[in-house]
């Protein structure tokens, strides 16, 4: 199957081909075996994975001189190497011997992209187009893939292992490979916090994890330490005392404000502000066809208060007049979190969002009435209500206003939604705006699906949240026991029981989530129910029936009616 | 049918009942037979109908001493009646006789509710809480129904005045109705303006019209002719030289503009806003289960141009500051459009998006270019982008800054959205918002529903329109011709074909519609296409997938997608 989609895809890459041959001519000419039970069509790539040994064998040996040398080469090339703990992945064991400096050329489309790993010499270049973080593998052209492995754990997995084994192309040579060795970076990991332990864990470098679903309907302002994590980086240790945010691209210069500034020559502004990631509930677009992204459950979205200055008025006092609208669009935020090249994480909002007086986005450096922990943005970060969690830049380090969104990875080629027709070789980020303001969302929280329940309970009690983007307030949450035949209107709440609710917000600024609950008498001869839940917003934006319609390659924007299935155990006791 | 709801309903009324007994104290005790097929359930309403015949003999007798003068009296009654051209809707013809006095008593739900209607004299009293038209109903209490009658047309029909035969308790003294005859009004639609002959009707008093669904997707700005027409009373004849605006609620006191003021005191504003009838394919729910409204199709939705003054502007000239915000929610409007009783149209919208400098609110005097024609507000209406039709108030009168929300009929017992539970039994409109910003729509002009296309066309063009509301822009339109099954990206376009399209809008400020267009080929063997349409804004809402999870019972807020059935025409040349 993977092997068919990669084949499938090569053979669309006809001018990348072209290129590649000039680095291996003696390959151009071949029948087709790798791809012979998906395609009858040439496929020039996968010919030469197959037969790499025999042009191999000839090229070492033409460098070599004689077969006999280039024999025992081989033979102490792999005892030395294995002396120095190198476990290749190799598939055949006849490779040429490539310098770093070799490699180093390869950074390019047009000369091929190299990259080494473990020892092993890789030339992914028609890889590119087809991997799942987009251009962000062109990074590591020329170079070791470790250190991004090592940032982006994702990629440890046996079958990301078995795609690079197909693009192997030679060996590193034994002295470069020992000269990688020693500069070896350690584990950028090392300092993340700590995690409590009732997190599902998602993606352990960087860390995503998301809560138990029933905590968070328990509770209406979601703990910090079970509020889901989302990180793209690692954590990044921030001294607060030489903490700096630089805000840039206002006429005035730029405006550089410690921690202290801060919070000292703004007011402090609070807000209750529910997160969600854009793949919250990816898990359910994975069932009906494979995405690219974490498999998030339906718990990748909490809601706590956030306090802090308001960016309208650090804007203000950077220099912002409304004349700077005229050229103006966005405000693009860099955090302090970066990869091994130095590219920080980054995201961008447009700029009426960032300076409206309704718009309420702050500069928070407090999280439900503490400090924002180091997994949350640790000493300041962005907080942009109703607006997906990309957006919400943690460890903030840099504001500039600019005519320009982001041009970050995360900006432009990933959190953006697409039609469910469009594929990986059709899709064109540019084609589709980057998602700000999230649709309308809710789910069960309790009970879990496939749960048994007593009859002898004669009544079920469901729970659940729900929430809009775009301040956007909840004003209904239909429920169903009967998949969605018939409906029963949810309680709705802003606050926890027995406590008085938040007061309500004004129209376009509910930035908070809804809880809801219903306690309905199980029906007299079901043996199963299909429980349904959708919300409706002021708006009244209604969540899509199913999943199907709206699945796309990145499984984002996963917003379905949430169903769950129990079972009812009848009471042993009456049969 | 309506006789089980109706039964149903007054199963349910028992304080209502109680009092009712008071004017006819001898109809308590009884069984049912009128819904004895739908319910055992005591039944004294119905009772009284099927058995007013017996006691209202016994009453006349008493009245008249005799039963020879009473059989006289009925028979001299009538022919008189008849001589005036009064035709009864009485189910008998031997009911007691009203004076226009006693009838006048009966103005509250206490002492009962009673109309008269041709002659006939009609205690309501319990069909006030199953008025489709909510509690208006009550106006015309202890008086005649004709003059409302006459403006809302939509009662001119069978089913509706067989209703109120159920209702019939007497008749309405000669003397009485001879002087009703006498005051009777003249149609109150009689200088309503001429309308295109192309527009299909909905109701022709208040006069409610759509166009031909393919005229709106040859239009990017549909011809003020052919805009959908959506009045709730007879369109007022406003003289210009002496129309005057009058804005209410601020601290300076009120403002009063004279429409040469408002052309010349503030700058011309121009936006392009599509409007859109919070009922617009109303039809599709009344496919699903019967709703209570216009049976509008798929066109109750047009895009034009809108010139005027900003309603901030005014609001400003009128006083208004950032401080009134803080007691100030709400925005009403007045049109100068009035029922019998001289009530006024009315809505109201939230203060934030009225002052907003991006809300884009007009007092506008202008639709595409010229004066506002008198079906669309002449001279002045409310342009709200972004937000439900209703809201728009044509033939603008009066502004009121305000704490609360408008307190009209149509604010707060109309144009709201329901769970698909929630019927006419229990609905309570204080329960919902009224309805403001509008969800995602799109629509499939062309081609008609059940059309046929030749099989020599090889190819089939889709077109049709997509809006949403509060400025979101769309996005995305997918087209299906499966049913749903597989999905094609429609083209989209903010202008006529060949003609620069508008310039982007800003963010939150999409006020048009996008049309859409998809030309694909023909499945080679289908005998018939389903086509789906579904929309995405930047919001990334969608459409939900089907009618019954959103219908409700006033048939508002139909989005989902929507689906038209081709048939393919074999080619007969080649058979």
């Amino acid at each position: 199957m993977l092997l068919f989609r990669r084949c499938h895809s090569l053979t669309r890459l006809g001018p990348l081909n072209t290129q590649r041959h000039q680095v291996a001519p003696a390959v151009v000419s071949c029948a087709v075996r790798l791809c012979s039970s998906s395609s009858s069509s040439e496929d020039h790539r996968s010919h030469q994975h197959v037969h790499s040994v025999s042009w191999k064998h000839g090229l070492a040996g033409l460098l070599a001189g004689t077969g006999a040398v280039l024999a025992y080469g081989l033979h102490h090339h792999k005892a030395e190497r294995a002396d120095i703990g190198v476990q290749t992945i190799e598939k055949s064991s006849s490779l040429p011997v490539f310098s770093q400096e070799e490699v180093t050329k390869h950074r390019s489309l047009e000369n091929g992209i190299w990259v080494t790993y473990k020892g092993g010499v890789y030339d992914i270049t028609e890889f590119v187009a087809m991997h799942p973080g987009g251009d962000k593998i062109l990074l590591a052209a020329g170079g070791a893939l470790e250190p991004f492995w090592a940032l982006y754990a994702v990629h440890n997995q046996e079958h990301v292992l078995e795609i690079l084994s197909e693009y192997k192309v030679g060996e590193l040579s034994l002295e470069d490979l020992k000269k990688q060795q020693a500069v070896k970076s350690s584990d950028p990991y090392s300092s993340d916090p700590e995690r409590h332990p009732v997190l599902h864990i998602n993606n352990l470098k960087p860390f995503n994890a998301e809560p138990p679903p029933e905590i968070l309907s328990d509770s209406y302002i979601t703990p910090s330490a079970f509020f889901f994590k989302r990180n793209h980086l690692p954590v990044p240790q921030v001294d607060p005392a030489s903490y700096q945010l630089h805000v840039e691209g206002l006429p005035g210069g730029t405006l550089t404000l410690s921690l202290e500034d801060l919070k000292t020559r703004f007011p402090k502004h609070t807000i209750t502000a529910t997160l969600q990631c854009a793949g919250n509930r990816r898990s359910e677009m994975n069932k009906v066809k494979q995405v690219k992204g974490l498999n998030w459950g339906i718990a990748a979205i909490s809601n706590a208060t956030w306090s802090g200055a308001l960016l309208r008025d650090v804007l203000l006092a950077a220099g912002y007049k409304p004349d700077v609208a005229q050229w103006a669009r966005h405000v693009q935020f860099e955090g302090l979190d970066t990869d091994v090249t130095g590219t920080t994480y980054g995201a961008s909002i447009p700029l009426n969002k960032a300076v409206s007086e309704e718009g309420d986005v702050l500069l928070a450096y407090q999280m439900n009435g503490e400090d924002i922990p180091p997994d949350h943005g640790f000493p300041v970060r962005v907080v942009v209500p109703g607006t997906v969690g990309a957006r919400n830049v943690k460890w903030l380090g840099k504001i500039v206003v600019s005519a320009d969104e982001s041009s970050s990875h995360w900006q432009q080629n990933d959190y953006k939604g697409f039609s469910p027709g469009t594929d990986w070789d059709t899709v064109d980020f540019k084609s589709a705006p980057a998602i700000q303001e999230l649709p309308i969302q809710s789910a069960i929280t309790t009970p879990a699906d496939s749960a048994e329940i007593d009859r002898s309970e004669e009544t079920l009690t469901v729970k659940g949240y729900a929430w809009s983007g775009g301040g956007r307030e909840v004003v209904r949450v239909d429920v169903s026991l009967d998949g969605g035949k018939t409906w029963q209107v949810a309680q709705l709440r802003s606050g926890d029981k027995g406590q008085a609710p938040e007061p309500s917000p004004p129209t376009g600024r509910a930035w908070a989530w809804k809880l809801w609950e219903i306690t309905a008498p199980l029906p007299p001869d079901a043996r199963e129910l299909e429980i349904v839940c959708k919300a409706v917003d002021n708006s009244y934006n209604m969540q899509p029936d199913t999943v199907p319609p709206i699945w796309n390659l990145r499984g984002v924007l996963s917003n379905a009616w949430h169903r769950v299935t129990v079972k009812i155990r009848e009471d042993e006791s009456e049969e």
